[in-house]
């Protein structure tokens, strides 16, 4: 692999289709795929959604690096101004696009309020994750933006986090993120796909979901997991005859 | 007490009866039953229902010890071979029983997922206690089984874990279970009876419960807890002559 | 500032007005009030509502402080006792004001139970805070009294608590909280506002919602949040134009 | 047992007798004989001493309890009041007592620094402990007082800590600690007697000792530790005829 | 891999001189070893030597597997009996191997004291690893056993540990060790290698030794580690060379 | 203050008598003077020496930090790759400078060897700070150079890290580090000074230090510390005579 893949890139688009299917699979889905692959730490350990009837979340990574905060440089005054790169991020992140915010971990601050959660659905984000927690977590609920967090964390932002750097590698819950990335959050959390196998990923992950399908219902007519799950050759190869047929009904 | 205890026991039936008090107990109660006869250590803590609105879970253990994986032993393909102790647990945990899953507190890897749990759902076990956590957090909730688990754990199994031995004593959430310790959980968490005491720590903690029934209507017609709860001799016998008269409704 | 602060106040009544706009403002909104006048730690962080939809609470302080159990002195014997602190704090908290409980942050045994909750729920005390945990949450729930944690701790309390102190300054979750002190929680969670700045703090912080409110709608109209929030001398003229104009629809 | 042992007491005299015993068993020791009077939390968890080779720490505890710093009350200025409770407690604790720190496990500033260690050695005090940690840890270890600390914690107390209450009973590394109970710190670390047991306390420890000694030479000889070690009465009778024959060699 | 390996085995005795090697290497060495072959979790984290000037440890894994107590079963009488497993352990387990002992990451009580490590040290055994902690830490570092623990955990063991099985494959510090499993323990901790490997890891590890005393030199004398340290195919050339020559002075 | 502050700078050689004054203060008299100028946030907490008997670590910063590993960038032979940064660390790192290292906190992988502590003592570099840890301790302690880390971490780097970038503000312990700002380290841990305020901080840090050492003449003395500790205008009176008087001999 080159080592051109260790520099920022820009945070590109992600192919409608690609999108579509991701949008479709869970998120262990998503990483049972890539461990194939040789990747064993994708999914972020520890990170919840806010809300438990959230939409699932799919879009490349755009970060926002955080560091502790210092009290001359970290006021109130110098957070309102203009090259806040706190703020910046919200004004800046792309439409589609998850932001990801990497607050080294901290409950001390907040990594997000309701005010910004409220632009970055207005301008067509995806969503949030951040390895810290948010303030006013019931009105971002309200907007209906997926978001992710460790638990609530409402002290102001400046208490304990500065904004350092946008759209650069950082680390967000032990996961590597480069800008790019691509992020599925589901109700099991969120699994970090590096940006050059999103589509052989998506492909993977939906055709091990509507394997599943298959699975679950011969298990709910009582088969053993057994010889089904995970898939044999010999199951696949019935679920192939399965799909041919037009997915009847598995009978008993 | 005889050391024959300290060996595996065949998980036995719970007498229906047994099982029919126990599903109408707080784990909380079953606790003070307990420490009454010198058990201090027996509520599972940091171990939370899956779904808030999951059935009370009753049943005896029957145990899985999971000790960390190695790359060679823990590959995806060795996972699928018919004699992997994980899917066996599946496959052969009793009807009636609870799956209690020592993961040795491990959140790195999955302690099951929704396939498995749709089996066991399907095979009429009782439901599953881990004191790692699940992936598929949503399609385990949709299978109706009461699950406890520490916190969502996504990864694949064998990422971080290798299944060892089947039914015998195993630590979960720090507390010693042997196999056919009967299990209860309910919304605060899961509680363990010792085997031998789950007759008299049924009756005793409904006994506690009824009373607090009575308790609770004293309460909530503004009588004072003293004298009141936790019970005394007096109260002990005015609840006595309520139970008699038919439980009057308590006027204040 | 007097030394005579640190010493125990007695819980004083809090002002119905005051009370009145605390129970419009955030915690998040309060913290940054308090933010501005050099108080940094008024959080208290890792503590959360027992219930997703429990009402706001507002109310000076009440304190009950535990230490750790001892078994001669912690007996069940001795817990029912009448002089017991534990039950003392439940009938002698004043109607209106918040039981706070310093448990040490200890989960290992309860902080409260709900035959507790109801007494105090029937006495008109307004809500409780600990940094350990509840047993009976679900009963606990169902009083409709709001009640902060941070895990559920069903053990029996004299496992590992005793009650030492009543109405003494303690600290919480982090935070110091001194008898008087006005706490007011949401589904943020719980922050401390020193008792002599209630008044001066709920004004300001009601003034923050408000304008909160007038930025909200703009940012739904697709107004930045650069110069909009937070706020700017030209934005808070502009809000004070749009107050006085009786709050009209903002335009897009 | 009387209540009256829930009430501070002030710091009494420890017997010269007693002192000399404890000053030569082992912290494990002391929790053994606790244990057979159902004792079962007696150890600081987490508690080490400062210096690998200070000498053994025995004495009636004196408290010191903090909580949380306010940015209004825990200023330096107020710091150097002379009501001050930290530094009064380093003048008053008495001649012979142990300074016990309670500082609810903060490691964000410090319990004590070298100028207070040095005034208590040369005011007699035996040593200190607390469930946070100092700084000038290097200074204190040259003063020679036996102090014992999770790990050092540098910054000024005022950044986190408020003296709030002298000699009352206190929590101390998950132990409870009252006014007088006598701590034992040796390498291991400190354990905690309820002053009305220490002398017969003092007593079974220093015999367990001797017995250990008498159980080591025999197993530097080679012999087994079933029937020797925990003793049997048969141990405990050839090890009383031992003591009789005056401590002969050991023979293989 | 065969299935096998996954069940008990007898702890084999470890070729003289493949023991010989691992004493002169370091336990990170053999961890670079084992990772060039897809070992990535073989050291324990967090478990340190008890002792800074300890020696190496090295030798075959004999295991002890503890779940938490329960206060019937783990009486100190109980604790006495002849078929107490911890005993047990002391006693048999084989001269050479290392007592590997998976407390379950309890510190709440001790794997181990001064007598049973005198006990071990006398039968030859080659020292002790726990993911717990020990008492009378002092005394066994006196018998110049080399030990690794978490850190100090001086209560009694049957206060939270049960010994329950016997050279059985445990985790330990989040480690898998079969029975047989070589453990090399130096100053930076302790490395498991699975048996069958453990010849060639040896070779290769002291390999990797015997270069780094080359590289040493080489950066003494002010060489950059660019092209030296990790090794090149060329500086490999060089090293071959030097050590044809009889490994000369190295010059600037 | 100008927002320049935010922007990585060049690390600036520090002035050699700031660096003389610095060599002689305590980290927590630093933190001290800090504080009196508002920062409240300066200790990197849970970081110690590796080494008891370490030198005092002065020297501006230059940083290096470390993101999660992914296992195909992250590949053994990417890591001996000529631009890998973490390499590009030690050989770039300017004499006189202190390597400080953001490792995110992760304990899993190394932030350094021996090699490489022997290459960066050969050039100059005044120590090393991680909030991570190292491997080959022994050897490290072996160069002399001082060195800070939270505990042990021996397993190879790429297992868990990626090095992404050099000298660019970072966060470690806790505690913001930009490129250029002053670390001290002695036995209590590591304090950062703003590089703006060396000159000064260095200066009243030293007086302090002064000072110390008259408290400490009187308190062997037998004075108490109220009126002396901290210092009141009175006691600075006195010293500043005592000073003039040549620091004589304090008597009793």
């Amino acid at each position: 692999m080159s080592a051109a893949i260790t520099e920022p890139l820009a945070a590109t688009g992600l192919d409608p289709a690609v999108r579509e299917k991701l949008l479709k699979v869970g998120s262990a889905n998503v990483a049972n795929v890539l461990l194939k692959r040789g990747f064993r730490n994708v999914m972020m350990l520890g990170v919840a959604p806010l809300s438990a009837d959230q939409p699932q979340l799919v879009g490349p990574a755009y970060t926002l690096r955080f560091i502790p905060a210092r009290e001359d440089l970290d006021s109130m005054a110098n957070y309102g101004r203009g090259d806040n790169k706190h703020r910046r991020a919200i004004e800046e992140c792309p439409a589609g696009s998850v932001l990801v915010i990497d607050a080294g971990g901290s409950l001390a601050a907040s990594s997000m309020g309701d005010m910004m959660a409220a632009r970055l659905k207005y301008r067509g984000v995806s969503g949030v994750v951040t390895d810290g927690g948010y303030r006013d977590a019931a009105a971002i609920r309200g907007t209906g933006l997926p978001c992710y967090q460790v638990r609530n964390a409402p002290p102001a932002t400046p208490i304990a986090l500065h904004p350092v750097a946008l759209d650069e590698p950082v680390g967000c819950a032990g996961v590597a993120v480069y800008p790019g990335d691509v992020i599925v959050g589901d109700s099991d959390g969120v699994v970090v796909i590096p940006w050059h196998l999103a589509t052989e990923v998506a492909d993977e992950a939906l055709d091990a979901v509507e394997y599943e399908e298959f699975a679950a219902r011969h298990i709910a007519n009582g088969r053993s997991i057994f010889g089904l799950f995970p898939a044999t050759p010999q199951s696949r190869a019935e679920y192939d005859e399965w799909v041919a047929a037009g997915r009847p009904e598995v009978e008993s």
